[in-house]
């Protein structure tokens, strides 16, 4: 029997329940149930602080800051997003967005074999990847071959001949939260002869990844979700140390030169993937990451993984107690070893559903098209009993609504 | 006869001068003179508490943030951004950096006239350009062709022929601070079948631009010069009002997607520019952007330019007058129709007396290979008893020392 009282034990052996502590926040009263670290994780309370100096630094010290810190903390960000990713600190580069890093990794991949312009991807992948991808491989004189949605290895294994040169997937699947088999999908891709890419913007800080140990060729990912860096925090790129040296960025910017500060006329890359540098990187937005960063680090990401699992297994064990009575459906694989660190179910007129939880229960979480409802469960600031307070204001608003009945706007949900 | 009773003069005159108490300055004893604002223009003061008030929306709001607010003010930021260099609202979007904007914009104007794959540059553009612009060429199987530096209107019509694709240029010389024709280069560029790019780091806020009017058909720029958008300031591209319809942008990202919360497999570009938008755009380094784009367009950019000769004349002056007997020139043209908001020195062991400048006598500039020594004289936060002042330090300084024969490690100079 699981209620409140369970919950609320389980938070009193929660080794990280301390780190809610370390969040900023909203101070409403009461306070909304936050299911929603997978779009936008919530604010490390040093964060400002992290701002602050370097809005100081700027103030203060003007183009001084560039050598003083601002170049350091570049390398900095890098560093720590290595650390989360299971990289070699000098495989890493921060900046520029997550659709913008695919591109340039995708494009040199292809570059690398141009007898292998095909793209294996699946039908789940983010939009921007598909949309990405698909050009890539446009401009390859490729093709972008399509599985089914969250694939095993052998889906994988099936797709991939001699014409592809990359196999590039989600780690999570942004939509159902099934957990691809990374290291068995990156083993076959490699055998085969192709690269492989993998997208971590709904993995990394709350799935273990390994990058280095499983051998994974390039990877990046977005930082504003389970890394809790801010809205629009920049991205991050990782090529497989050995590999970067012979792949040629399709932007080649200054900030990727050997020597940046020489401002040749004639690019030659920095070593390995600081060549997948480009333009100026964002000193303000860094600066917000750092902390989000430093939390994950701190708590160490076997320890996240593993109260994510507890957080997803009750929410979908609430689920099934609660909401299948109501039509709503656990879509997440119950195999916690195939889901990440969200919850998704399907439920009927899910945006209208996601919009009204917001307004008049104070739950936030997201929809997808076409029918789901999306729980993200970040573990550094949830609580036990947040996620069972926040299924049982879902339960109580669709038995007491007729949602399936009503219209609102619900607006645009990034 | 200049002396500085005469630069105060012009000071009392300036009705620009109330602008220098919006900015944070250093608060050193004696204030350092910022020649630099070039290179990254200083901070106003209303940055920090907009930066504030998103860090605050990010905590309170969490993901409700996207619609309530930040949506806007990636929008407000690009009609700002419009305003300052002559052009339609909706003719330009924020977000990048520099050389990635570039990169879109070089790649969709050759993709679009695949019968023209050569590209026209100038020896004396950015480092960033040339790699860029470069990259590009050779992706469309065409060549880079290279006219000397800043040319004329003459030297550009003399080398587009049925080939060029893309006449690609900045308005102001980094190094020189020479001021390029842009409505004439454009005409010459367009009546010869070929696209004009711009980049107007180091031209837009201090220099009219007038995109729409001179018919330009992209254009690029930072906002971290002269816009005193903080280190790191998200960049911009204009794509003129029926020009951008018909291009393909090589970076087809979910956030230019004509409907991007309908989270669809298949891309299909927003009308116009916005399809030029790619990733999720940095929040806080927008915030902090405002404020700083809000200042020009508050002075008038016509103002501005009108103070900045001023500036720069000034400066010109006292360096015939001061340094030249100390074997200092100045290279950026005398004209003030041909020049830029710099003056450029050509200074024996520049790279040293700019870091004995910074480091000794609290005059910040910069230098640029192989012997220039940049002075940015931006007109907001600059008084002519400033210009005055700097020019003394750096005469007595240059009198004082034997600096051709010392060294020191200059660093690294973003």
């Amino acid at each position: 029997m699981i209620d409140r009282a369970w919950a609320a034990r389980l938070d009193d052996e929660d080794p990280l329940a301390p780190f809610v502590e370390r969040f900023c926040l909203p101070a409403d009263e009461p306070p909304p149930i936050y299911f929603d670290g997978n779009s936008l994780g919530p604010q490390p309370l040093a964060a400002a602080a992290a701002v602050r100096a370097e809005l100081d630094r700027w103030g203060s010290r003007l183009i001084r800051g560039w050598n003083e810190r601002w170049l350091a903390l570049v390398d900095a960000a890098a560093d720590r997003v290595a650390q989360v990713v299971g990289a070699d600190a000098n495989a890493v580069v921060v900046g520029d967005s997550t659709t913008v890093c695919l591109h340039k990794a995708a494009s040199a991949a292809l570059q690398s074999c141009p007898q292998r312009p095909d793209v294996v991807t699946d039908r789940g992948n983010f939009p921007t990847d598909l949309y990405v991808l698909q050009a890539v491989a446009d401009g390859a004189g490729g093709r972008l071959r399509m599985v089914a949605a969250a694939p095993g290895v052998d889906e994988v294994a099936a797709a991939v001949d001699d014409r592809v040169g990359l196999v590039a997937l989600s780690h999570v699947d942004f939509r159902t939260g099934a957990l691809l088999d990374l290291r068995a999908i990156t083993d076959v891709t490699r055998r085969a002869g192709a690269l492989s890419l993998w997208d971590l913007s709904h993995s990394a800080g709350v799935v273990p990844v390994g990058l280095d140990d499983a051998g994974v060729d390039l990877a990046v990912g977005c930082t504003y979700k389970y890394l809790n860096g801010g809205p629009g925090a920049p991205a991050y790129l990782y090529g497989r140390p050995g590999l970067a040296d012979g792949l040629r960025t399709p932007i080649p910017g200054w900030f990727g030169h050997v020597d940046p500060f020489a401002m040749e006329s004639t690019y030659r890359p920095a070593p390995g993937i600081d060549r997948f540098r480009a333009g100026t990187p964002p000193i303000l937005s860094i600066a917000a990451l750092l902390p989000g960063l430093a939390l994950v680090a701190e708590a160490g990401v076997a320890a996240i993984r593993a109260k994510s699992v507890a957080l997803t297994g009750l929410a979908i064990s609430l689920a099934d107690a609660w909401l299948a009575p109501l039509d709503v459906a656990v879509v997440t694989p119950r195999d916690p070893d195939r889901r990440g660190g969200h919850v998704a179910l399907r439920c009927p007129n899910a945006r209208v559903v996601s919009a009204l939880l917001v307004e008049e229960h104070g739950v936030i979480g997201d929809a997808r098209e076409p029918d789901i409802l999306r729980l993200g469960l970040s573990p550094l600031h949830l609580r036990f009993v947040d996620v069972h307070d926040g299924m049982r204001r879902i339960a109580d608003a669709l038995a007491r609504d007729d949602v399936s009945a009503r219209t609102i706007d619900p607006g645009p949900a990034p």
